[in-house]
C-alpha cells in the first residue's frame, strides 16, 4: 500500500514530499496510523549522510506515535485502535544473547532500524537476495510494523508529547537503569538539549538531586524554573565548576560537540559513573590518572531495548512526563526550517511533526 | 630508633646507603623487622620524579613482608613473630565515607603513602605543625605502622614472593572483585610486566579464562608455559586481534605507556568491562563511539583497601599464588641495577630486596 511520506532523495539534499509503498500486513504485523513523528538530531545527521553513506530515498524519522489500523492474524498484543509506539528498531536478528536478553538494540548482527536501514533477516517478508527491502520511518503516514517491535502508549498520555520519548526518553532512561541511579542520588546532566531536558524530567522522577551543565548562562532559567532541575552550573565558570570538584555520583553526558572529558571526570565523586548517550564526532582527549585515583568509570550507552522502551513509557505516563515540544505540519518547507533551527539549538526541546496534515 | 636504608637523597640521584630514624612504638604501633621489599615502577617514578615533586630524603618500597618485633599497648591484632605486610598506605583519614566503607584507598582527604608521604593526620604521633613527618619505605631494617595499616601473611606463604602482592598483588585483584569478573568469563589481560603477571595467576585463580595480549612475540611462552593462561593475542598481528573481537568481557589493562584504547575497546563484548590500572603520562584518544554501542566501560582502579588487601592474601594463599621474582641484596649497586633493568622490562616480574643482608 502506498503512504505520503517525506524524504530526502539525496545526501543533504532538502526535503520533499514523497510516495512510498508499504508492505503488506503479514501474520505477526501490525499497520500503524502515525499521528506525530519527532525529529531527532540524527535523522538531521543521516539525512546529510553526515554519519556515512544514507540509503535513498531516505524517510527520517524514528519517534513515532500513531494508532493501531490493522493486525495480522497472530497479533496478540494489540487490537485496532491501540495507541502505539515505534522507536529506533523494527527488527533484530532475535537469537543472539542481547535480543534474547530483551537488549535489542546490541543484537549481535545488528537491529534494523526504522530508516536507513534493511530488512535483512531472513524471517522478515521483505527479505531479499539484496539484503533485505530499504526501512522507512515516521515522516510518513502509516508504517507496518512486527508486533514485538511496538510499544503501548499508555492511556491517556498525550500523544505528540509521548513520540520524543521513543527515542530520547529511552536513551537516558536505559542508562540510568543499568548503571543504577538510584533516588537520592546527586546526579548531573550535561548539556541540555532533547536529550538533556529528558534526563532531567526522568531523573527527578527517579527521585535523584539533579544539576544541570551547561556553557549556557540562558539555560539556566530554562533548567531551575522550566524543567525544576535543583541545580545549575555553568561550566565555563571556573569557580562554579570548582565548587562541585567531586559532587556527581552519577553524570549522563549527552553533549555532542567535542569537549574535555576532564572537565565532567573531575565533578564525578569517587566510584561515580559518566555515561555517554552523545557522541562528537571528534575524539576526545583521556587519562588514565583521570579515572583511577577515584575509581571512575565513563561508559557509553545506546537508546534501550523494546521491553525497557515500555516500562519507561510506563514510568512516564505514571509520573506524568512527556517529551516539550514545538509542534508543526507536515509540510516539507516546515521541516527543512526545522531542520536548521534544530542544528542551532534553537527549539524546546523536540519538533514534532503532525503526520495526519499531510497534503 | 634509627635503622638502615636504602635512599635516594635527591630526584634522580643513585640510590645510596643511608640511616633514618623511626618513631618510638605508639599504644596502636606495631614495630615490624623488614625482611623483603619489593622494587615497584612507582618507586622509580617516584624516586626520579617523574610523576612531580618529592620528599628527599626519599627511602621507596610499599611493598614490604616482615616479621612483628614490637607491639603497642593497645595493639590487638598482632604479636610479637608475626608475618606481616605493608602495602601502599600507613594511615588515612579513618572518618570519610571511603575510608568508613575499608576503601583507604580513595580516603576523601588522602591516605598518607608508605613514602614519600607525610603523617598528615593529627591522629598520628607525628603529626607537627609543618603537616606531618615524612614517611619512609620499605628499603630499610624496620618500620613502625599502625595495626589497622598491616595485613596478616597467612601462614606458610613464602614471604619474599609475598612482599609484591601487596601491591602488585592488590592492584590486580581489587578490579577484579569491584567490577564483578566471574568464574568462567573471558578475561583479558593487557600488558606483561609484574602487574599483567599477578592479574593472570589471580584471574586464573578465580576462575577466568584468561588471554594475555602484548606487543611482544617473545611473552608467548612466558604468558603460556609460565603462567598457564588459555590464550595469547600478539597486538601487533591485525588477523589475532581481528579474531579477537568482541571477544573479551574484562579486560584489565596494566599498560603504562601510550597506547589507543580502540584496539583494545574493539576486543572488548558488548556490556564489557575495560579496567586501567597502568597509567600513561600522555593522554589517549578515545571517541564515544567505542563505548555506546556496546554498552562498554571504562574505569580506573587504585591498589585497594586494607581489609580487601588481606583477603586478597589468603587468597593468593589458598591458590598458592606468590609473586614470581629475582632476589637481590639490599646493596644499593645492586637496587641502581635493578632499576635500570625494571626500565627496560628486563625482570620476570619483580624484584625483591632481601633486607636481612643490609652491610
Amino acid at each position: 500500500m502506498s503512504c505520503k511520506c517525506i524524504a530526502a532523495m539525496s545526501g543533504g539534499a532538502p526535503l520533499s514530499l514523497h510516495t512510498i509503498e508499504r508492505r503488506a500486513v503479514g501474520n505477526k504485523d501490525v499497520k500503524i496510523t502515525i499521528k506525530y513523528a519527532g525529529i531527532c538530531h540524527s535523522d538531521i545527521h543521516q539525512a546529510r549522510e553526515e554519519w556515512g553513506k544514507g540509503l535513498f530515498p531516505m524517510v527520517p524519522g524514528h519517534e513515532i506515535a500513531g494508532e493501531v489500523e490493522a493486525v495480522g492474524k497472530d497479533v496478540t498484543k494489540f487490537k485496532v485502535g491501540d495507541k502505539v509506539g515505534v522507536g529506533c528498531m523494527v527488527d533484530s536478528c532475535r537469537d543472539c544473547s542481547s535480543c534474547k536478553a530483551g537488549d535489542e538494540q546490541y543484537c549481535a548482527t545488528g537491529a534494523v532500524m526504522t530508516y536507513n536501514g534493511k530488512s535483512k533477516y531472513k524471517h522478515c517478508e521483505e527479505y531479499n537476495e539484496d539484503g533485505g527491502a530499504p526501512t522507512y520511518g515516521g515522516y510518513s503516514q502509516c508504517v507496518v510494523v512486527d508486533e514485538n517491535y511496538i510499544c503501548k502508549i499508555p492511556d491517556g498520555m498525550d500523544m505528540a508529547g509521548a513520540a520524543p520519548l521513543l527515542c530520547a526518553g529511552i536513551t537516558v532512561y536505559s542508562p540510568m537503569m543499568y548503571f543504577g541511579l538510584k533516588p537520592g542520588m546527586k546526579m548531573a546532566v550535561a548539556g541540555l538539549g532533547g536529550l538533556g531536558a529528558m534526563a532531567v524530567l526522568i531523573g527527578k522522577a527517579m527521585g535523584a538531586e539533579v544539576t544541570v551543565l551547561s556553557r549556557s548562562e540562558s539555560k539556566r532559567d530554562e533548567a531551575l524554573k522550566e524543567l525544576k532541575a535543583d541545580n545549575f552550573v555553568i561550566t565555563s565558570n571556573e569557580a562554579e565548576v570548582a565548587a562541585a570538584s567531586g559532587k556527581f555520583e552519577f553524570i549522563l553526558n549527552t553533549i555532542s560537540a567535542l569537549y574535555e572529558p576532564q572537565l565532567y571526570l573531575g565533578m564525578l565523586a569517587k566510584h561515580g559513573k559518566m555515561v555517554l548517550v552523545g557522541a562528537p564526532a571528534e575524539p576526545m582527549s583521556l587519562q588514565a590518572f583521570q579515572l583511577i585515583p577515584g575509581r571512575k568509570t565513563i561508559s557509553g550507552s545506546l537508546i534501550g531495548g523494546i521491553r525497557e522502551t515500555q516500562e519507561m513509557l510506563d514510568f512516564c505516563a505514571k509520573h506524568g512526563i512527556t517529551c516539550p515540544h514545538e509542534l508543526i505540519p507536515a509540510d516539507p518547507a516546515k521541516v527543512n526550517e526545522a531542520y536548521e533551527r534544530a542544528v542551532k539549538s534553537d527549539v524546546k526541546y523536540r519538533f514534532v511533526i503532525d503526520t495526519s496534515t499531510f497534503a
